[in-house]
């Protein structure tokens, strides 16, 4: 499969990338910079797509972040702490950003002639990012599929499963997500360790590092 | 309804916003500068927003349309001439336009608590964008109002009336389209007479005279 990921620079993206490439898809990346105080994942992205020998182009979409600031990711209020589940946590979306970017990486896919474009959304995103649930990948996966001359499909394969999941896959596969990826929303020199995706990566690798050391013990 | 309206400048559009302006909808227009050879557009555009007190936002996805730039309305090759059914206007055609420009205008209509996204896609259009048809609007409506806290959805009022119609209902309004409206896809000082859309266009307006001077007769 030709197809173009989009690359947060985060746990989850990474993984995608390194699931995809492991099966021998031919993949080039696309990063998103929308104004976000955690630029700082960019460079991450930047850095393993290097490290992969794989294409990457980072769109400066700023003057479309301007448009849809009121998000605690974007400068808007302080960034909460806890898990996503958590009321708070409503403060860090940012309005249609994944239809955003999906619909530009599917132009850039049409373009190129290549058949998919892959997001790294996961089950525990369900419950406050509305499009990150099945229903929307789904249409929008058909809305694609018909609204291109090479019937483009969204590549979504992390969307039933969780982060505990992605992490265990990821350290199945040896990745090592401290120098790889980049996941504080604050993007400051070294990670909080609190804010609700510190939280929930610091929970995933702890569970899978956890479950593979007793297949050692 | 609180609704974005996405406005080329072309005939189309300006027949929305005229049409949504008499049904009292509470309306901001979006428009897109996206590498257009006829730019030009835009300022009409801005001028019949200027004159009708709406407010307009024109977002400059430039280095978004570098990315799909295969189009001879980007600058690739000769604008070809005749109808849009003709297998040349292919090249008109901008990889996954329509999404791009409704998922922007779909995060700022759900950043100010807006309830719609307006777009002037007509039966006309069908033949050679897929990203006209009634099948993929009704896809990204959907998407739209599941990927959204505001549930948003998309308005297209026109996705099953053709141009002649459009034309016949906005000389129903008064709308003077020489004022009012810019088609030509070549964007030169005066409108070649001759491209698709410049073709298209001269045949509604002739189709809408010729049908009121009968009522007049």
């Amino acid at each position: 499969m030709k197809a173009v990921i989009i690359l947060s620079g985060g746990l989850d993206s990474t993984t995608l990338l390194y699931y995809m490439l492991r099966r021998e898809h031919s993949i080039k990346a696309m990063s998103f910079n929308y104004g976000q105080r955690h630029v700082k994942e960019l460079d991450y992205a930047k850095k393993v797509c290097k490290k992969l020998g794989v294409e990457h182009e980072v769109v400066d979409i700023r003057n479309i972040g301007k448009l849809i600031s009121n998000s605690s990711l974007m400068g808007k209020g302080k960034i909460p702490e806890g898990h996503y589940q958590a009321e708070s946590m409503k403060s860090t979306v940012v309005p249609n950003r994944n239809m955003i970017m999906l619909s530009i990486a599917i132009g850039w896919a049409e373009n190129m002639k290549y058949e998919a474009v892959a997001i790294a959304n996961h089950s525990g995103d369900h419950a406050i990012y509305p499009d990150c649930t099945p229903k929307f990948i789904e249409l929008l996966d058909m809305a694609a599929n018909v609204g291109t001359y090479q019937g483009i499909n969204i590549y979504a394969p992390f969307t039933d499963i969780n982060k505990n999941d992605v992490a265990m896959l990821g350290l199945g596969m040896g990745i090592d997500y401290d120098k790889d990826s980049w996941t504080c929303y604050k993007g400051l020199e070294v990670a909080c360790g609190k804010c609700g995706s510190c939280t929930e990566r610091k929970e995933a690798l702890d569970y899978a590092k956890n479950k593979l050391s007793k297949t050692n013990s």
